[in-house]
């Protein structure tokens, strides 16, 4: 058999681009934090992750410019041979103080902390106990591990307590969760998952990609908890709230250093660029001196989670600025993206296969450079395509 | 069983940093292309992947720079959802261009090319066929399928076919090769993999991270040997010769598009920044308008493969500016580099267990912007410390 046959073949992706309904990997020509462009069209960005608006921000955009005016583009090279700069340990001192742990670990991508960091950790014989909606990278991790995978249903601290009883012993084990799951906005307990991990001699990771820059006061789940000494692990990416690439895991220095050494995806990849590098320290730096984007981020998320429940719109349990409008239909998610589109706002549609039947949804996330008008003109819109849609 | 115990455990890393012998992760304080600083010492730099040393490069620091004005530092989003611009989809167009295929797609690094495209296209029952010496992101590309993994000895063609006959004739079968292999300077003989290829029923993948911008005339080591259109997918990596950070794959349009689909390292991670995409576009346009970089790179790696020759210095089979120096022993490996570095020149220990016991070696890595002066400055130092170590 041909190893291609699989691409020639028809599929839903080629059923969409024939029926002009292809709603992925749009390019548009602005990006510019609250408001996008694709083709001459202006959209109110409300599907990015820019959640404090800093990829705009001068003093990151200068720190950036800054960085290649000195370094130049790239470092070409690993960390751990030749691509090693001062700034990328300045950056990891600054990460691991902001956080509440010893040591840092700046990686490339947030997807390879986690890839590296979990496979690292996961040696044979030992577990991996993961929340259901945990994102890709994490399993992935786990599947680049010589380790067991298990699942417990999100949030579910009941199923996860069966799950590790189910576990031997004297086992390794390491619960990893989001602090703040991406899609429907909601939080980990980690007031409830810090005991179970500790009854259960498990170590516990808390990815926390979307998490710092908005719950704590911008420090992060575990923060907005009080429980920073109790997580063993934190990570996040730089892809966010930091306006940069890249991510970083923190936790003891032991650990993060035996990462350091046997993170396959930080020893075999090129470093973070000097430009991503100073972007992430700028926006850090942003993140401690000027708490008020934080605040007005928290504020914009109260005032849509409000407005979308006075419409009658499905919010499920998000408590944060990330908001899902459930749906639970591919055709009726596709419409009402579509119609938002069209009435100038961006969000993104989220459906079946990629989430299962009935969880069909669009992903909306808010901005701290939102201001009230573009958010009261995105509540307009739902609302007169929602009627029409007959969400509400 | 606490699942951190190793990370507390001593091990050779801590010895090494004890005896003051740690040679990883040195900060350099500049990295500037043929110049490094570490600790304020200058050290001519042979230990960079920056084979064209384009990432200072006026043009590509000023496109980088300009895309940072135009779209700010971070696209904050997976290409796939709301990350996607239009500088990317001028990157892949031109890059398809260069190196002669229908259709490319650009990841966020390189590694990630890997990861995404090989367990994107190696479905369960498929078989990747990978030579040794092939990269850790290859291995782990393989490792995220659900396929077969099977290997054959470095460019060792005998033994590829008997593998390739051991494998069950109408499974799918994907033979996985770097053109210019990293460590050594080698190139694959891809005349002979071609036919091999075909009688088998195989797909043929190059990882030409470090091919592209050196071998035929920049164009990549299928173009040098003629076979661009018998090679089924390319890939490479933008932290080499294109001065930045990403990747891309390359390949006919059906395949690309079913890889930008199902390679999760595409979906599940944030789009390459507009500085690293508009560093990449200009490199790419620098490669074809200006020639010289490439001729003066050919004409640097000649001069150290003669160099070291005439010296007495076992480079192996090196036919590029990669050229490894053979040593064979741990600390004499370290006892050299460490000598090196005293006199100004910064190279790659490359030892075991990193390597097999036997292979450890010196990589050293040629420029185009390397002067005849600090060529000569390197081969000299290179005759005094060999001589003082016992290696010449």
């Amino acid at each position: 058999m041909d190893i291609f046959e699989k691409c020639y073949a028809d599929d839903y992706i080629k059923e969409m681009i024939r029926n002009g309904q292809y709603p992925y990997f749009l390019p548009l020509s602005e990006n510019e934090g609250n408001v996008a462009s694709y083709k001459g069209k202006k959209l109110i960005m409300c599907g990015s992750n820019n959640y404090l608006g800093l990829t705009t921000h001068p003093k990151v955009r200068e720190a950036a410019i800054e960085a290649i005016r000195k370094y130049g583009t790239s470092c070409t090279g690993s960390r751990y041979l030749n691509g090693s700069i001062e700034l990328h340990e300045t950056l990891e001192h600054e990460i691991a103080d902001f956080v509440g742990k010893k040591a840092a670990l700046v990686f490339s991508t947030g997807m390879q902390v986690n890839l590296g960091t979990i496979s690292a950790l996961i040696g044979r014989g030992d577990y991996a106990v993961l929340d259901k909606d945990s994102h890709a990278s994490i399993y992935d991790g786990v599947k680049l591990s010589y380790g067991k995978l298990e699942r417990f249903s999100h949030n579910d601290m009941d199923h996860l307590e069966r799950v590790l009883q189910s576990i031997p012993e004297d086992a390794g084990k390491m619960i990893i969760v989001d602090g703040l799951f991406s899609m429907e906005g909601d939080l980990a307990p980690l007031d409830l998952l810090v005991p179970i991990a500790k009854r259960y001699g498990a170590r516990l990771m808390v990815d926390d990609a979307h998490g710092i820059g908005v719950t704590g006061g911008g420090h992060g789940t575990s923060a907005q908890f009080g429980l920073t000494d109790e997580v063993d692990l934190i990570m996040s990416t730089f892809s966010k709230s930091f306006a940069s690439l890249g991510g970083f895991i923190a936790g003891d220095t032991d650990v993060v250093q035996y990462i350091k050494h046997h993170a396959r995806s930080m020893i075999f990849s090129a470093s973070i660029q000097p430009a991503s590098t100073a972007a992430a320290l700028a926006a850090l730096r942003i993140m401690v001196a000027e708490p008020e984007w934080n605040a007005k981020l928290i504020h914009n998320g109260e005032k849509m989670r409000k407005g979308f429940r006075d419409l009658g719109f499905n919010i499920g349990n998000s408590v944060t600025p990330i908001i899902p409008i459930l749906i639970g239909d591919n055709d009726k998610t596709f419409e009402m993206a579509q119609g938002l589109f069209e009435n100038g706002v961006f969000v993104n549609s989220v459906i079946s296969p990629a989430t299962p039947p009935g969880r069909q949804l669009l992903r909306t996330s808010y901005m701290a450079t939102h201001t009230e008008e573009q958010l009261d003109q995105v509540l307009d819109t739902f609302k007169v395509v929602g009627k029409k849609v007959g969400l509400i």
